[in-house]
């Protein structure tokens, strides 16, 4: 049988050992070996970061973004490849869905955010600038450049492909390498999603490693700018967090463990509802895709007392109509679990949850198959159980299969409680039509979760579900989820950059930031800077234009003309008696308007639109008879990597006769290449 | 002798053991005792969660930050108390300035940081919006909570008042109440502080408890809510951070370890330039502040080869001037070390550094003092060495007092190298006028560091020097440093909230974070808006006002009054060539001058003056003949603490006959209350 490949310093390698087995779900059938023996760990570590970070580094956030998005095109030509594989571990087409388009749909997610979020730049800039003396000769701003190290991605055995994408993602647009080593029961199917990314020759060589089989001394050489992503049991996490490389060195480390996630009705989803039928729906989903196996999956279902037989009937009527078996079988809408050990591990925690809970639907012994062998197949029927809500066990042990149990509460400080008991949870859910009930549970919730639905009839027709991690959306959870953070769109990619203050004069804070601070010195030159291409302008390029005296005369013409008869502009009295104004005053839209009317170059040239405003302020009013002066300086240069133009972003700046600002804002413009 | 006291559940506390002697840094006299033997450290991680954390969850961000700047101005008036004890752990004047106003300082900003940079809520929100569905009824969006723990801080011994204060600001702001563990040789520095705190009066009781003495079981009860910021030596950071309680519930663990910080002069730099000047008084001051004792002090001075005799010549002749005894004497510039034990130590690390290193000035066993017995005290004369660029010890031995190697480079890339040699740093300084070498040096050194400062002749008159961290940058660095990150403004106040994903429809995002989400159902009353107090408005109430048709003689007309005849709106021909318009279109400061004309309500009332718009993109070309409609929708009412009104954030929504959307941006204006 076929010993899986790792991908290692530029090479495919193949173990000289025999390797273990790895077995078809369903089948029971040897699939391959796995064994990552002789693999050199630490040298393909620093090829990571000798190559695979070089390369990486030489682009932007955009450029990597753009391999991204060519890359998720590649992979969704040849997805029917990993489908095939992916029943093999239980799956069904359902549950492959989830698994292979949603892991392409991040890469897609990722490249837009690149493009959207991102400057098209190698330094990332965090938030605004900081004045560090009254002269404003000394200031200071954050920013991000990527860890010199490797990400090395410790993934689980029920998201093959997945998995390993949604951690990737985020390391490759921050522009740190990722080391894969995929859990071994489904690395076949890890093996082949590689394989094809380095078949594309899409992306920068190094910048993609695959470890299949064990981690061996992989963590011994770890250094401080290396990082640790880890997706799985909370013991292992507590492994490799405190192991010695690990903690000598600060390496980052990010770990998402399973947890005890709860789902709460509210009082008001009582039978006859969208949300009582919604939260039924909803629970039986969790229970069975990708059969329990799923550390999103909802374990705790927290019903209004009154209501948890009504639950528990409807429930079950539904996990009734569940059909089991072969995925091949177009009826099944559960396949099996990833193997026979990850089987009798379920079966150990349902034996710990029976010495508190009752079964109200299924067993863990018996199970009806379609289509496949149920003595060699790893199935399991579907369990739900209640409890009393005095129990421990449901908020401690997780069966990680397609188990549930049910746990009355009184009212909603009690639902709040119960759900904090998990302590820590990826998710929880709220079904609730009434504003009041979920604002109060999101709110105490919030600090025991990384993510909270609230599903009702309003959201149900677009709602992507409890289970699902979205790319935008932060996934992680406090204490037993793991206390990491993954996705979330451009956070996953901070997560791998080094966030550094720098403090410097405007003009040096300029030119290591990429974007124009205020007190550097603009350049004035013969030509006004919109004659000028995006290629020709330069960071500080400047229009200084004005003055333009403001009468009474525009402001009461402005007025009648635009209907704005605001009193402060009309009524000298009523304007005298304003705290902020002692007389009437110009619009502030009149003067950005005379701004606009002061440093536009009238002409076709290169550029070719304003297309908004960020960040306007008016600062001091502006009285009739002041004079306008404004300056315009080239603050950011973005230019698109797949469009004949780019953004350029001005300063402007608006002083009257006394030199005191009037407005600063923001002018956002296309600029042809 | 007096032994110190906890502030513990609402109650001061001695120990009924004997505790163990402090002593004068100066004179060696005993000062105190210290032991916290007794102390029931659970019920305090108890009574902070419960009664601290109660009281500061029902505050805003605003309130918190009212309360710090009340405690900030409180402390002023009382810091004689602090100098005074300041003197005794060897401090200089000077030094205890950085301690105790640097540390007053922080809550000054902080509060600064939360009036202006946070929601007057008790909910953060982070990010925008993310669309979840094509038809918007099913949206996402990050909020940020307190967590409902503790933040245990625990201290280093050379920044009694500051280490304390730059911990509790953010958590406070954040909601989080402290428990304060400060290092036992300075202990009844921050003893004093804390009953400086209690005294005020002006913190909700619980927000602030004090345990001066052993950490002793207080780990053990952390739970997955809690959170432990750390300053001290790697080793005990090491060891806290695999405690099982911690790596069992995930606790957040925030380290800050003293690193190899280096300074960089620039090939530049020459003998007779400002920055030669500037390094060698930067590096003399850093060696000597707080007798050397600074996590973030200069202890490798990176020099070209060539001006490495310079530096040593001019550094010498400058520290040969440095007047060393006891703080009381007026001419002292550089009192002691914080203790007998302390110097023993940096002797231990002296002759480590001298296996490779040579003595280029002072000595490790001789010192002058003034004013105080050299025996008794803990003095130690300032110690510079050399070493050869291929020494390990420069990178790797941390001498905690008045010593630094001087290391020389051969050209950037060896000098960005040798920067990494240190393995993560809390800052590096490089000091040129040469605006390429820094950008080349900042980019290079940055992954290693988590400040860096570029010092040159324009910001000299007000930088703040390599050794200061400031509250509005972050503070932390990578691997040896720690690996954490404190202060940094804002970011240091998220570091004790989770961070959470909400999806919900719109109606319930609203109610959950306090700001008005497109989509929401809006309220259309009989009153205008306008027409509403603060107290009045709520999130939601909108008016619509239009249609207004936009004529071809209006685009003339504006672009005559304001002087802005850019061609896409005056000429037909060459506005068809231009790729996004394919006509005239109108001036976009037409279209948001007419909507303003629309909505507005121009009669005297609560709203008093329209400060600026965020966020205004132009979505559609407005064509000749377009009819706009406007709808204004209150997003966000953040009232003023101190002031008769607030702000009113106001949701635009301009759209065009064809119900496109032409221009949407956020309308700021202050409301009366």
């Amino acid at each position: 049988m076929a010993l899986l490949r790792s991908y290692v310093s530029g090479r495919w390698f193949t173990s000289p050992s025999e390797g273990a087995p790895l077995h078809d779900a369903v089948t029971g059938d040897e699939i391959a070996r796995i064994s990552a023996d002789g693999v050199d760990r630490a040298a393909a570590l620093d090829y990571g970061r000798r190559v695979g970070g070089a390369a990486l580094r030489e682009l932007t956030f955009h450029q990597r973004g753009a391999l991204l998005k060519a890359l998720a095109s590649y992979l969704r030509e040849h997805r029917e490849e990993l489908y095939a594989l992916s029943a093999r571990t239980g799956a069904t087409k359902a549950d492959s869905l989830i698994d292979v388009d949603g892991g392409i749909g991040v890469l897609f997610t990722y490249s837009g955010k690149a493009k959207r979020e991102l400057p098209n730049s190698r330094v990332y800039v965090d938030g605004a600038v900081e004045p560090l003396g009254r002269a404003g000769t000394f200031v200071g701003r954050h920013i991000g450049t990527p860890l010199r190290g490797v990400a090395v991605q410790i993934n689980a055995f029920n998201f093959p492909v997945w998995g390993p994408l949604e951690k990737f993602a985020p390391a490759f647009v921050a522009g740190v390498p990722s080391l894969i080593k995929p859990a071994s029961q489904t690395a076949y199917v890890t093996e082949k999603l590689v394989e094809l990314i380095i078949a594309s020759g899409l992306l920068p060589e190094g910048s993609v490693q695959l470890l299949s089989g064990g981690a061996g001394d992989l963590l011994d050489h770890l250094t401080e700018q290396d990082l640790v992503g880890f997706t799985g049991s909370a013991s292992t996490a507590a492994k490799l967090r405190t192991h010695p490389a690990v903690v000598r060195n600060g390496v980052r480390f990010n770990a998402e463990a399973d947890s005890l996630n709860c789902s709460i009705l509210g009082p008001d989803a009582v039978p006859g509802t969208p949300e009582f039928d919604l939260y039924v729906k909803q629970l039986v989903t969790e229970m069975t895709t990708k059969a329990g196996q799923k550390c999103t999956a909802i374990r705790r279902a927290l019903v209004p007392a009154g209501l948890l037989d009504d639950v528990a009937e409807a429930a079950s009527a539904r996990l009734a109509r569940v059909v089991i078996g072969n995925p091949a079988d177009g009826t099944v809408r559960m396949g099996a679990l990833a193997g026979l050990e990850q089987r009798e591990e379920v079966r150990r925690s349902l034996k710990a949850l029976l010495s508190t809970g009752k079964i109200v639907f299924g067993s863990p012994d018996k199970v009806e198959v379609v289509g496949a062998d149920a003595v060699r197949g790893a199935f399991l029927s579907p369990v739900l159980l209640t409890a009393d809500a005095s129990a421990a066990e449901p908020h401690s042990v997780e069966a990680f299969g397609p188990v549930a149990t049910l746990v009355p509460y009184k009212d909603v400080s009690d639902a709040v409680a119960l759900a904090a008991r998990g302590a820590g949870s990826l998710v929880g859910s709220v079904v609730t039509h009434d504003v009041d009930f979920a604002r109060e549970v999101v709110l105490g919730v919030a600090p025991w979760h990384g993510r909270v639905l609230v599903l009702d009839r309003d959201d149900a027709g677009e709602s992507t579900g409890h289970g699902s991690p979205l790319p935008m959306l932060v996934h992680g959870g406090p204490g037993r989820a793991g206390g990491g953070e993954e996705l979330g769109g451009v956070r996953a990619v901070l997560h791998h950059l080094q966030r550094t203050a720098v403090q410097a004069s405007p003009r040096v804070l300029t030119a290591v930031t990429d974007q124009w601070v205020t007190g550097t010195p603009r350049t004035e030159g013969d030509v006004h800077p919109f004659r000028k291409r995006l290629g020709e302008l330069r960071l500080g390029d400047s229009v200084v234009a004005g003055p333009r005296v403001v009468t009474l005369g525009d402001v009461e013409h402005f007025a009648e003309f635009t209907g704005d008869t605001f009193y402060a502009h009309m009524d000298e009295e009523a304007a005298a008696a304003n705290p902020f104004f002692g007389g009437r005053v110009a619009h502030g839209y009149l003067v950005v308007s005379f701004a606009a009317g002061l440093f536009v170059s009238p002409e076709p040239g290169p550029v070719l639109a304003n297309y908004g405003l960020d960040n306007l302020r008016f600062l001091t009013p502006t009285f009739p008879g002041d004079e306008l002066t404004v300056t315009l300086t080239v603050k950011q240069i973005t230019p698109r990597e797949d469009k004949e133009y780019g953004e350029v972003r001005w300063d402007a700046d608006l002083v009257n006769q006394k030199g005191e600002s009037v407005a600063k804002y923001d002018v956002l413009t296309l600029v042809a290449k």
